[in-house]
């Protein structure tokens, strides 16, 4: 028996008219080198409509790809409604992928059209010439110097492209799993993946950002996107924004740690995200350079674990507290996000929030183990992580990997438990788990419990060759400048923290942990070190 | 271009799955005449496959209707739950429908069981074998004595029923598109015409009641849903409390303010929801009896206009603060909420609370005029409110209804303006519009304002004829027991709150306002009592 219930799409179009009009005096705010500007929603909404013209203008015709290669501001959110708004995929491209790589994803995924930042001009030019479709490209802003246009490639200034477009556009009808937007996982083997959101995806996305078990974005709130716009869709705030009223701090190319700290001064967000290396890095700033910013109420961190000592100095430092969740380019990328049972309190609260969190109910979540058997969730039992649902990958753009799925789910390739009721602590990468004399040993664990000590910044944990053990860990750590510590005395620190014998016996101090494109511990890079016999290893 | 994203289906097994584990020990508690019974979600899980099993054991498959004809409590819940899940369609049954509407909605859903309290037995019996297709009546609890169950229908304790079954089920997979529930709207002209709810639309719906700028049900809240579930799916409280991990409070049959008041001393509701009358009387009952009910942070109040002086009363006087939502059998309900943008204050916030609120993302919402335009938001224009969305209706379950459906959008039949922010003022139905010498005079307008008089419980106005002006209010009043106060003096009171052409010069004093089935003003009642003499009119 058929419902009566009308059959209409959910649609970026639909997002775009509700937040430009309901939510029309909410804002864009973009920084510059000489501070803010700004953009209402309803000019969003206008301008939106006259980018569409002017790609059409352009050829940009049925579901044609146009990429962006921008950082985060006012240009690259219009680009984010306008482009999939009138049918065509938006294919946010990632500034920080090897050239190859760069060059490989453009030509995957066929782009047109790219629209360029002029402070990345310079970065796009030496690829440009390899990329075979593209056929335009658009550099924000009034000018289009600076782009080293190969042959039959066209080059346009943004505003003087749109200037004297209409400001309304009759955006078509789509089909609600049509493509949207696509995003390349920066893979650390193999070419890098294309994962294709559908309009249906990002909007049940969005009012999951939006929910009371989600990040709970609401209308009013000032939200700082940090996360990149071409890493996983800046973890979807720029839709959830523009669909709740939410106006939006856009950082553009300012994401050290002192110009985060001036934007946040003067722009007071109540709610931001970003990995963990930015608030590393703005914990230590602001430990030399105090400044208030205890009106940031809300601070949603994932991309990689959370130490829990970054969690307590943000709480009892800064009064900011941190909403650990879990996602992934695959998953939209939320995910679980860690808001303690309602009633808990103290170290009880804190040992939920601690964890990857809990899946919403549109997100089914089990454990699989070695065999592919499902194991329960009972808090003990480990597995890797599956998830299934409406903003969940089933497939990669044009590419088989049925490694990567399993009876229609997704394997995501983390290792960890859940409780019975649906806490998520991830302990590993499948790649990662150290095999020692046949028990697993995370390198997270010992990375977090490492980390605990006040004179340690950075430490990454890998398994290498073991005679005896087949793998044991090496610690790899990062000290504070002017630390005395010895490496025995971190192993010392750990004696209480970690049992016997997962105790690491191999240290070796670095200045930096190697780290990817998107920031994340770059293991395979520190594993390839090792072996090449570039770290000194102290063996206790 | 097709997205990569999974194809799963949004369902009311998913929804059940998620809230009986991850949410397995938030409650439903039920109140009886012996105070509270207590059950958790997990055992509420367990249940309902032993429902589904033993309906499929009487021969439910497919998507045959089950009939339910209960009060808001536990067995309801799971009947929410087990039926849509197990593919079948959840008829929910008015229990204040005139006898031979109850009769033609069992027959036009053609309903194969029905699941029915012990207390509304007596009620249903008198139609039983008029109702051709029902086969099983299902009597919640231990017993099914006292059914008049005609030849060929057999009659179950629904405890005995279930007892034996395997307390997990094999949940099909559905269609989203497909029918999960209906329920038939209570029309004051015609048969009443039934809404059948999709899993989709569920399922989408109780994301909003969700989020924040929603309802905003969390996890932890204690949910009390005076709003019948017989009546639009008790505005989507069930499912969305399961979803979201909220408990639920049940009234069952006791919705005088007495026991309510009882109920929520003992269970210290956090949020509630319920329909203006219900509020009008427990405020006077909690006004001789004084009780502290300021836990209970938002009352949800929709189904008629909330008077402005009951949301002051409960706010001041209560420390509970009303949201003021819009909705209807063919909306899930909701529909718009009146929610404040943040940052206003005083007054100004007042003014937006008295709105019917605005419409989320997921709902357009467009005013059209007499002769079929759209006109403008601009907060002045006044038209009929038409609506468009995944959880609005298209149509009617089996039968035909063009004159309520406009280019694929519903004709609500309520009339008013929309700001350019979105925020909806209904002033009247259109067939309760007074239509004065050319002019337009709102009867809801007119009731709020005499409503405001100290002396006035309830006002009620309606259109008379009249020679002059073609029509005329009048105003239909019940007094507060001993007050001495004139007509007179209630004209005079509107003076400085009216127009002075719309200020009414017929008023008439009467005990009650006759209601409908789901206790809201009958106009066409009043009216009936007025061209039948049985009023008697001062004409000032």
């Amino acid at each position: 028996m058929l419902s009566t219930m009308q059959d209409t799409p959910l649609s970026i179009a639909q997002l775009l008219r509700h937040g430009s009009t309901i939510h029309g005096t909410a804002e864009v705010v973009t920084w510059t080198d000489a501070g803010a500007r700004r953009r209402s929603y309803a000019d969003v909404g206008r301008r939106c409509a006259q980018l569409a013209h002017a790609l059409r203008g352009l050829g940009v015709t049925g579901d044609e790809r146009v990429g962006t290669f921008m950082w985060n501001n006012a240009e690259h959110l219009e680009a984010y409604l306008a482009i999939p708004s009138m049918g065509a995929v938006l294919h946010t491209l990632n500034i920080r992928l090897f050239p190859e790589q760069l060059v490989f994803v453009a030509n995957h995924g066929e782009d047109h059209a790219i629209i360029v930042d002029p402070t990345l001009v310079p970065l796009l030019n030496p690829q440009l010439a390899q990329m075979e479709t593209v056929k335009h490209v658009i550099v924000t802003g009034d000018s289009a110097d600076g782009v080293d246009a190969p042959e039959g490639v066209q080059v346009h200034a943004y505003e003087q492209l749109i200037a004297d477009q209409p400001t309304d556009f009759d955006w078509p009808d789509v089909d609600e799993r049509s493509a949207a937007a696509m995003c390349y996982t920066s893979g650390t083997t193999g070419d890098p993946k294309g994962v294709a959101y559908s309009h249906r995806s990002i909007f049940m996305h969005s009012m999951q950002v939006c929910m009371t078990d989600g990040p709970a974005l609401k209308q009013g709130d000032r939200a700082l996107a940090v996360v990149p716009q071409f890493h996983a869709m800046s973890w979807g705030l720029p839709y959830a924004a523009f669909m709740i009223g939410a106006s939006l701090i856009m950082p553009d190319r300012f994401l050290q740690p002192e110009p985060l700290a001036a934007l946040i001064a003067a722009e007071k967000p109540n709610f931001s995200a970003a990995v963990p290396t930015i608030w590393q890095g703005l914990h230590q700033y602001l430990e030399a350079n105090p400044q208030d910013i205890s009106f940031m109420k809300d601070v949603l961190i994932g991309g990689s674990a959370v130490p829990p000592s970054l969690m307590h100095t943000f709480e009892e430092d800064h009064g900011v507290q941190v909403l650990h969740a879990w996602g992934m380019t695959e998953t939209s990328p939320l995910g679980s996000v860690a808001r303690p049972p309602a009633g808990t309190e103290g170290e009880e609260r804190w040992r939920y929030r601690y964890t990857q969190g809990r899946f919403p109910a549109s997100v089914q979540a089990r454990l699989v183990d070695d065999l592919g058997e499902v194991v329960p969730n009972d808090g003990n039992s480990v597995g890797e992580l599956e998830v299934r649902g409406p903003w969940i990958t089933g497939s990669y753009y044009g590419v088989d990997a049925p490694e990567k799925f399993q009876d229609g789910w997704l394997r995501t390739g983390d290792v960890g438990t859940i409780t019975p009721d649906g806490y998520l602590t991830l302990t590993d990468r499948t790649k990662d788990i150290i095999k020692s004399g046949g028990e697993w040993i995370s390198s997270v664990d010992l990375e977090n419990a490492v980390m605990g000590h006040p004179d340690v910044i950075e430490a990454a944990v890998i398994g290498i060759a073991d005679a005896k053990w087949d793998e044991r860990p090496l610690v790899a750590v990062v000290l504070r400048e002017g630390s005395d510590a010895k490496v025995e005395d971190l192993q010392e620190f750990l004696s209480d923290k970690v049992a016997k014998w997962q105790l690491p016996e191999n240290w070796t101090v670095i200045n930096e942990v190697p780290k990817t494109s998107v920031g994340k511990f770059d293991k395979k890079r520190l594993r390839s070190q090792y072996t090449d016999g570039d770290l000194e290893v102290t063996r206790i």
